[in-house]
Order: structure tokens, then C-alpha cells, then sequence
């Protein structure tokens, strides 16, 4: 069987994990990123891998944005568990044909975000591949009573977004149909940023935490499947700038749809207690409830959310 | 500049390593794995990436066995340094026609590896690419007195093998010429075992240690360089199996070759102070000395090696 056919990389994941037999290990595979109890709190571990072609094009990318998009994902998965960034571990696959500029180039980004945030670069792996592959691992450490869990969400719940949503999807349809102009939607796509002042903001209060990497909807249904609850989500209070929803009209899409279901633009998505509504930042989209599943309401009508957002392995 | 122009992976690390500025960390990039001081010892972290094609190939390895050598890989690391794994995380990069079959098998392998050595797989990341690719990110314990650095060889130390080399790279090289026969040195090269048992019983007084990943010679330039001195190899005393002999005559090439420049046989080399050098397991193969540069002994007549061990950047 092909893993097209599996029905999903939820499904693929569900195959190989394993639980732990250390009992220090809260969180392993499925989750956002790894939680380690350590003698000085908790340790949170996540890594992603980033491959030319499917991750970032090097027509659309300069070398420094391929660095930042690289490591502000991951500050994203740190920042979506209420933690501190600290180290990075860096593995690269570069061909023959690799120009010394271009990993400069992607060091100066991967620098910068490390200064960002102050924390340090302190091993990696370079070797040779068909393709360039960036690997990131970052550790980073929280306090217990910041740890937010996706599995940490309670009916009554409000959800909350940090920032506006979709215009990351809306910068990559813009450079895959060749439409000029709308620079800012397009660096969006190319330069994101971890939302980790967010973090430091709602951590002590928020229940469950996840960052937006693909699309809302498939954020909260994460957060009701952990949490084993259902959710509905206002369609008409999802944040999207004006320039977004003038992207998606130019490539012929529905900038709520890049919202939902598109993937990338690390904003935080994180569920509050009712008596925290007033004095959470970002925008109120919805709401956690009893049940299962996750519903869209429009214009005071509830459809079920079936779709999922961008999956690598999901069937044609 | 291309990066093969650049004179090799050494002259690379020397571009893109910056120190760190957490007082914590003991060792950063260029090391063979990062170590970071924590209020219960020492804390190990290493990372390989394995590219299809580059490193393995689905034509001589099962899906267990390429489990196993990217697990493998890394507890060589760890070993060399003295310590212990605790945690993994894996990145898989497979394409669409990627048989779920193979995936399964894969994770066959390394979580028997993951139970020899008693650790836990804690997370990863599963993408698209147009080739296979593994990252493995591994997270081990050290406490400070069996912590092994490169740079703790000092004059007078002499080096030691924990096993025979070059049989990794005979079959290797049997694969790639069609050579049937030679099981036994081809599983070398297909299951590769990190000699955790060796280093439990040295890392209490060796001074230096690495895991033989690119070759003998290389191994102790890298100790050279990072401890200061020099060092003699007696070519004599280099252990090598007599069907690695045999395998090698096979594919019309010299085993000391494969010992000293070939890749991957993940034994351990440790250099030890005179004192204890009755008494360390494995095979005698050299002395560290004052000075610079890696001296081969042939029948008592010296030459200095200039030839590194593999590179994957190395020019033509």
C-alpha cells in the first residue's frame, strides 16, 4: 500500500508511534513538539524538515529567507507550547552544484532568528543529496505553569487567534500563477515570524496552544481530538487583511479558504477560559464545546468542518 | 563558489560555526556532538541526516536495516562521548510512492534499537520529497567524569580500536561491484552496531574518543587538530578481519585502505594515558605525540598521511 493510500499523515503517525517507557516523557510522537520533565522544569523538543521543491523554491526564496522561514517554524512549535527557544541543531543536504553563497546566505537568516531570540546554533550535520534538505531540531525549556498542551482544551473555552490568517497560502498561489506585485502578502509566505511576544502573553492563562502551520481548521480539530471535545468557529470573525482577500481574488481563490485550510502562517491559535476572554490579545474566532467535531458557522448556520488543512500524504 | 571548491566539509563547518553565547554550552558545531551543561550532569545531543542514494541504497539494505544503521549511527555518537541515549526524534522524508510496508520496516528497526539501548522515540516529522531522506536527532546523558572530548588527547596517550576495521567499506564495495558471497561482511556495512559495551568501560579514563565514521586516519586527525599534538599509527597493528582481507583482494583493492579512509564501521578509537594502556580493551594502534600531523608506521618507517578519511565535499 502507498502512503497516499493511507488516508493521511494522522493516520501515518497513529502506525509508528510508540508510547514512552520513560515516565519523564509527557508528550511524544503525534504531538507538536516533545516534553521532557527535567530537573529545572520542562524540556520541549520538535524538528522539522524542509525540502526544496515541496518546502521552498529557490526561485521564490533568497538564502536568507530560507534560513528564516527554516528556523521561525520551528521557534513557532517552542512558542506553541508556552516555551523559550535555547538550541538548534542544523542538518543540511546540499548537491555538488550548492554555492558556498547560498548556505552564507541561509546562515545569515538562520542567525538572525537565532539573535532574535537569543539562543544558540550548537551542531548539525552537512552532507550530500540529490536535493537540498534543511533539518532543524530546536530545544527549547518551560516553566510547568506555562506549558500549554493540545490536549489541554475544556468546553467553554473561547479560541483565540494572534494575528490575521491565510496570507501565507495567498503569497505562495501568487508566486505559483506569476502575479506581480503584493509584496507584503508575499513576504508573508517567504519571511514568517513565530509569534513568541503572543507566547510570553498567554502562556500563565491559555489552556490549549497550537501554532497556525496548516490552517486553522486543521489546528482546532488537533485541539478537539487531543482534548476530546468539539469546537465551532465564526467564519465571519477569522481575521484576514484587506490585502489577503485582494491576493486570493487575484489567483481566482477564497481567502477564507486560505485561512481554514492553508498552511504557514504561524500565527497562534490558543483556547481561554471564559473569564480570560476579556483581556486575551488577538481575535475571538470560536468557541470549544462538548461533543466532537468541528463546525463552521456562517451567518448564525453551523456546517461540519470535514476538510482538513494542508496535508503532505493526503489521497488525490 | 561551488561547495565542492571549497576544500572539503571541514572548511565548510569553519564558515557557518559562530561560538555560542550560553556559558552552558561545552561544545557547539564542528564537535561530534553538542554538549550542554544541566543541573544533572551533562547533556549530549547529535543529528545525522541519511539521503537515499547518498547513504543508503533500497537495493542492498531492507527497510529494518536502514532503521537500524540511522539509529545506530547516532548511539556511535553518543558512545563517543561518554554518555547514554535517552531520547530520539526522527524526520522522514518519503515520497508518494513510498510503500507504507516500508515505513513499518523501518521503524522495526529502530525501535530495536531503540530497545537495546533502552530509549524512547519521542517525535519527527513526516514530509514529501522527491527522495527518501532520515533525519535522526539523538539526546543522551553523560555525567562529567566519563565525558570523552576530542580535545582531551595529550602527548604520551596511547590509541586504541575498540574492534577491526574496514569491513563497512568492503561491503560496500561489494555491493557496488556485484560481488556475491561475503554475507557476513556485507551485514557489516547493512547493520552497523555502536560499541556502547566498550565505551560503559572505558569513558571512566579515556582521554579522548571518537567513533570511526569516516575512517581511522581521519578519526585521530580530528583529535590532532582539537587537542593540539600529533600522532603516530602503527599499519601493523591496525586490526583487520582476514574475510575483509579477502573481500577486499575480491573487489582488487586494500584493506588498510578501507580501514583508514573508509566510513562507517562505528567502532570506537580512544586514546588512553600510558597508566591504564595494560588494561583498555580492543587493539593497541598508536601513540598520541608532541607536534602536529598523523604519522603512519610501516615496517619502522614513517610517512605522514596526508589523505583524510570520506568527505562528502571534497573536491575531485
Amino acid at each position: 500500500m502507498k502512503i497516499s493510500d493511507l488516508g493521511g499523515e494522522f493516520k501515518l503517525i497513529e502506525r509508528i508511534a510508540r508510547p514512552a517507557r520513560n515516565p519523564d516523557v509527557l508528550c511524544g510522537i503525534g504531538d507538536d513538539a516533545a516534553v521532557i520533565r527535567t530537573a529545572e522544569g520542562f524540556q520541549i523538543i520538535t524538528t522539522d524538515m524542509l525540502v526544496e521543491g515541496d518546502h521552498f523554491a529557490l526561485r521564490y526564496f533568497t538564502p536568507r529567507q530560507i534560513g528564516i522561514k527554516a528556523m521561525e517554524s520551528n521557534v513557532s512549535d517552542i512558542a506553541a507550547m508556552g516555551g523559550e527557544p535555547r538550541y538548534a541543531l542544523i542538518s543540511l543536504a546540499l548537491t555538488e552544484e550548492t554555492e558556498v553563497e547560498l548556505v552564507d546566505g541561509m546562515y545569515e537568516g538562520i542567525y538572525e532568528v537565532a539573535d532574535r531570540y537569543g539562543f544558540d546554533v550548537i551542531g548539525g550535520d552537512t552532507t550530500h543529496g540529490a536535493r537540498m534538505v534543511i533539518n532543524v531540531t530546536l530545544i527549547g525549556t518551560a516553566q510547568e505553569d506555562r506549558l500549554c498542551l493540545r490536549s489541554h482544551a475544556r468546553p467553554g473555552d473561547r479560541i483565540f487567534v494572534s494575528g490575521p490568517l491565510g496570507a501565507s497560502t495567498a503569497g505562495l498561489m501568487l508566486f505559483l500563477k506569476g502575479v506581480a506585485g503584493f509584496e507584503a502578502v508575499k513576504r508573508r509566505h517567504t519571511e514568517p515570524s513565530a509569534r513568541m511576544d503572543i507566547s510570553h502573553e498567554v502562556a500563565p492563562y491559555a489552556h490549549a496552544m497550537e501554532d497556525v502551520s496548516d490552517g486553522l481548521a486543521s489546528e482546532v480539530k488537533n485541539i478537539c481530538r487531543a482534548s476530546g471535545c468539539g469546537a465551532v468557529l465564526y467564519a465571519e470573525q477569522v481575521p484576514i487583511l484587506d490585502e489577503v482577500r485582494k491576493a486570493a481574488e487575484a489567483v481566482s481563490a477564497d481567502a477564507l479558504d486560505f485561512a481554514l485550510f492553508g498552511g504557514e502562517d504561524f500565527e497562534l491559535v490558543y483556547t481561554v477560559p471564559e473569564n480570560y476572554a476579556e483581556k486575551a490579545p488577538g481575535s475571538l474566532v470560536g468557541e470549544i464545546r462538548e461533543g466532537e467535531g468541528v463546525y463552521l458557522s456562517t451567518a448564525g448556520k453551523e456546517t461540519r468542518l470535514e476538510r482538513s488543512g494542508y496535508d503532505h500524504f493526503a489521497g488525490a
